[in-house]
């Protein structure tokens, strides 16, 4: 049977985790983008290299969402991506996100935030005005949902890195593995 | 003439500034020294560019810490060693470190750490022996100290990465420039 508790609030969620100070991980997080930015000669290969490594940060943080949240199983995407905007982003960078943008099938929605700690005192020079600077975010999203299973796109469609007026990302569903339990619903 | 207030606990000054998971920062830390790995062939080469990530990152975090710490002036090396491993360990990593193993001079010292964020979940693979894993932290001391005039060398004398029982790293004041300051004491 599924655990009988619910679900933290977000608040609850963050005060009980281990933290760091925000600007020691937005200047770490800076430095890896120079690196690569330095390693490689392609701004699309940088961005590549981003979303990889957020896939597999995704990857490992779901065990800790999982473990740490009481979250149970989600119904289905829109409640999954309720509890990512809620749950998930405050418990691992201290901000809520909205969603919204939903499409008729309910298998697209997009995550807007107005608050990113991972920009903070960023410009990006001219030089790199290809550079999807958050892709370390939307590939976290891409790897901690394969990991229940959903497979999805995730793209950004607004970035204020570049002159938007807010961070947008889209979350496309394309493909949904159903799960097998270890145990029988009747047991 | 410099502000009267003292300057604040390490938990107070943990408390006031913004947060984010220790999870994702150090599986973001552990996704650059595995692209680092991969893009350099040699561990040695590794290391000097964690070093020189983590010079940089100090040079900037410096002003966060002198902004939101209220300390003023140090008078020598010693009480700045016992801000760093009392405040600035605190502020940034959310633990402290010890200062010990003084030399005769009060130029060299070392800080322990006996619980360090960076690592947790890491294990060195045997290819990776050479790898100083922790250089980042060595090169934020090293950078911070140079804004503040102090020309230091900092090594890792143990890491527990290594089999050792502790984090030990070495601090040598090799040149310390005498501030000038924008006021004069009578003022």
């Amino acid at each position: 049977m599924p655990p009988l508790t619910g679900p933290k609030s977000g608040d609850a969620l963050f005060g009980s985790v281990e933290r760091v100070n925000a600007e020691l991980f937005t200047l770490t997080y800076g430095a890896i983008v120079r690196q690569l930015l330095t390693d490689l000669e392609e701004v699309e290969e940088v961005n590549k290299q981003l979303d990889q490594m957020g896939y597999n940060i995704g990857t490992q943080l779901v065990d800790e969402f999982l473990a740490k949240s009481n979250v149970s199983r989600c119904v289905d995407f829109k409640e999954t991506a309720d509890v990512i905007a809620k749950l998930g982003f405050k418990m691992f960078l201290g901000v809520t996100a909205t969603v919204t943008n939903w499409d008729a099938e309910g298998t697209s929605c997009s995550f807007v935030l107005e608050d990113n700690p991972l920009v903070d005192f960023v410009e990006l020079p001219d030089t790199c005005q290809g550079l999807q600077y958050c892709n370390v975010l939307s590939g976290v999203i891409r790897g901690a949902l394969e990991m229940v299973s959903m497979k999805t796109e995730v793209t950004w469609v607004r970035d204020m890195l570049r002159g938007d007026d807010a961070y947008e990302m889209r979350v496309k569903l394309t493909k949904q593995v159903p799960e097998e339990y270890p145990y029988k619903d009747d047991d």
